[in-house]
C-alpha cells in the first residue's frame, strides 16, 4: 500500500502572539494552550495514522534548529527549508517533490503547524477517510469544520448536499466543494451558519502528491516550470543554488486561490473535533480554563478586583489592582497589554518594529 | 549665630509606589518626578537655607549604603540609623539629640524625604521665616499648605487668623494652630477648603533641638526617659547598644500625636510653594507631562488607542492597544497593572508579599 506522508507548514511567525512569537520562536514552537508546543501537539495527533517518519516539515532557515530540537522523532532529512516564504501554493508544490521521492505514489496531508484540535480520535477518523478517498479516487480534498458560530475571521466552504454519481465515499461523509468564501461579514457569516452547507476552511488538504503537482501544472504552469526544475536537482548538490534560483522567480499565491478554486472536483470532508486556528490572544483567553472572577493565570500574580483577565508571565511577579477585559503578556524583554477584542491588533506591533528596525523584538 | 540645622526622615519604604520602591529601594531613593531622587532633590532644595554639612539624615540599616551614595555631600555621621522605625516621634527626638551635639542652640528642621514641591524660592522663603521665629521665639512651627482642592489624603491644620498678642511674626504669616483635623472625609475636606482657615499638614515643622527636647520630656515622659540614656552614650562605644535596648522599649508614636496635639503654644505658617506627597501612582500622574492622548510614558512604547495611562517600563519594551485610564509599571522583576483611581491599594501588594514571604519582592 502507498505510504501516507503528512506535509506540515511550519514557516510563519504568527505576529499576533507577540511578544511570545518571535520570528526564531514562532507560534508553532511554542506552548500556548496544549501539553506541547503547537508543531509537537500537531505531529503527535497523526500518530499513529501518520507516524513521525512520514512527517514532513516545510520551514525556514532561522526555526529550523528549534523545530529539530523539538521535533526529535521526525528524521532531519523531512525538514524542507524554503529560501524564503512565497505562500502556500510553492510551500506545497516543494513538500510534493519530496514526498515523490520517497513514494510517488504517496497520499499527502497537508496540515498548518499552529491549530488546537480537542477531539483527536475524531480528527483522525475523518482524517483517515480522506487518506483513504485520495488513494482511491486520485482527487483533492479538504476537511471542513463545522461551524459552531458565526466566526468572521475564517474563510468559509460551500458544499453540495445532493448525492451525485461522481463524488467518492458520500456515504463516509464526502461531499462536492460548490464554492470556496472569503471571510465574511457578520451578518453573512450569519447567513452561512443558517443555510446548513457552509463549513470553515480549516486549511488542512488530503490528496496524492502526484495528483497536486498535476492540478499545479494545469493551473499555475509557471510554479510548475520552476518545480520541475527543483525536482532534478533533488539529492544533488545543486540543489540548494536551483532551489534559491527557482524561488527568486516564483511568485507567492496560496493554493486556495491558485489550484482549489480553479479545479471543479474538489471535495470536502466535514468535521467536529474541537477546532480552532488560535489566531489571537482573545481566542487563547476564549479556550483557556479560567478562575471565578473569569482570569485565566499563567505566573504568580496578585490579584485583587480584577476580572475575565488573561494573564500569562512566567517569570516575573504581576500585581493587577482594579482591572478588566485585559490581555497582559509579560516575556523576558517585552510586555503586552492589550484590550480584550483588540489582539487582532497585535500584529501591527510587529509591523512597528520592522519600521522602527527594532528587529530584537521582532 | 546658632546652627541650622536640618533633618529628613528617611526610613520608611513607600510601599504604594511597589513595584519600584523596594525596602532596598524606597520612594525616597528612586527618581520619581523630579530632577533627582526624591531626598537628592530634598536636600537641594535646602541650600543655601540649610548646607548638606548640616543636613542630617534618619534612616534604617538597609537603606544606608544607598542613602550615603546618593548624597556625597552629606557627611556620613549625620546619616542616623535607627535600629527599627518608631513612628516620627522617637526619630525626631533622636535626631534632636545628635543636632545638639553639634549646636545646643541649634534651630532644627524637620523635613519628610519624600515630597515634591515645585516653587523652592518661595518654599525657602516660608522656611526662613519659620526658622527666625524658631531662634527668636522658642516656639514649634510647622509648615502649612494653602489647600488647593479637598483633598481626603492629608491630615489638616485650623489656624486663629486673628492677631493675638503672643504669635511671634504675625506680619511675617505665622499663626497660631487651633487644631489639628485627621484625614476628613469629602464632605468636611470641601467645608476645610470653604472656611479659609484649614491648611494641609506638610508633616514640616521647625523648632529649637531644646526646645523640642523639653516638650517630649512634657508630654512623652517615658521616650524622654530613653532618649537621655541614649544621649550619656553618644560618641562612645556603648551608643550601639544603648540605641537598641532602647528601641525596643520605645513604643511608636507620631510627633503630631504625641506632642504638637498636646501643646497650646503651636504655630503654623502658611505656604504656597506647589507641594505635593506624592502618596501614589495617580498622583504622580496626575502631575506628569502628557501627550495629546493623556499618556505619561517612559520608555520604549508602542501604542494604539491608548488614553490617560501612565506607564513606566525604562527596560523593557511595551505594546499597549485600546487600554485606558491604567498604571502601567514594569520593571525588571515585577510588574504592576492598576486601574486609575486605585492606586491606593498598591500598598496592599507589600502585605500580601509579607504574607506569602515573598521577600525577594519586598
Amino acid at each position: 500500500m502507498p505510504t501516507t506522508c503528512a506535509v506540515i507548514m511550519g514557516g510563519g511567525v504568527g505576529t499576533r502572539f507577540w511578544p511570545r512569537s518571535r520570528e526564531k520562536f514562532p507560534k508553532h514552537l511554542l506552548r500556548i494552550a496544549g501539553k506541547g508546543t503547537m508543531i509537537q501537539d500537531t505531529v503527535k495527533r497523526l500518530d499513529p495514522l501518520v507516524p513521525p517518519r512520514d512527517v514532513f516539515i516545510v520551514t525556514n532557515r532561522l526555526q529550523k534548529p528549534q523545530l529539530a530540537k523539538q521535533l526529535p522523532h521526525v528524521p532531519e532529512e523531512n525538514i524542507i527549508v524554503e529560501p524564503v516564504g512565497r505562500n502556500t501554493a510553492p510551500c506545497i508544490g516543494l513538500a510534493a517533490l519530496h514526498v515523490m521521492r520517497r513514494d510517488p505514489e504517496a497520499v499527502m496531508v497537508v496540515l498548518p503547524a499552529d491549530h488546537r484540535i480537542v477531539d483527536e480520535g475524531e480528527f483522525r477518523r475523518v482524517l483517515a477517510v480522506a487518506i483513504e478517498t485520495a488513494r482511491e479516487s486520485s482527487s483533492l480534498l479538504t476537511i471542513g469544520i463545522q461551524p459552531t458560530h458565526p466566526e468572521t475571521g475564517y474563510g468559509y466552504i460551500q458544499f453540495v448536499s445532493e448525492k451525485e454519481n461522481d463524488v467518492p465515499n458520500y456515504d463516509k461523509g464526502v461531499r462536492r466543494v460548490k464554492t470556496f468564501a472569503e471571510k465574511p461579514n457578520l451578518e453573512t457569516a450569519e447567513q452561512f451558519l443558517a443555510s446548513g452547507d457552509f463549513l470553515w476552511n480549516s486549511g488542512m488538504f488530503v490528496w496524492k502528491a502526484a495528483t497536486i503537482l498535476q492540478e499545479i501544472e494545469r493551473s499555475l504552469p509557471e510554479l510548475s516550470n520552476e518545480l520541475r526544475k527543483i525536482e532534478s536537482d533533488i539529492g544533488t548538490s545543486r540543489y540548494q543554488q536551483t532551489l534559491e534560483t527557482a524561488y527568486g522567480i516564483i511568485r507567492g499565491i496560496s493554493i486556495d486561490y491558485g489550484v482549489m478554486e480553479k479545479t471543479p472536483h474538489v471535495f470536502v470532508i466535514p468535521g467536529s473535533f474541537g477546532w480552532n486556528d488560535l489566531g489571537s490572544w482573545d481566542e487563547v483567553y476564549r479556550i483557556s480554563g479560567k478562575d471565578d472572577c473569569g482570569n485565566s493565570i499563567t505566573g504568580t500574580v496578585i490579584q485583587k478586583g480584577t476580572k475575565n483577565t488573561y494573564i500569562y508571565s512566567p517569570d516575573k511577579v504581576v500585581a493587577v489592582i482594579g482591572v478588566e477585559d485585559l490581555i497582559i503578556v509579560n516575556t523576558d524583554d517585552a510586555l503586552l497589554v492589550c484590550k480584550r477584542g483588540q489582539s487582532q491588533e497585535v500584529k501591527e506591533i510587529s509591523d512597528y518594529l520592522k519600521r522602527k528596525q527594532m528587529n530584537e523584538y521582532l
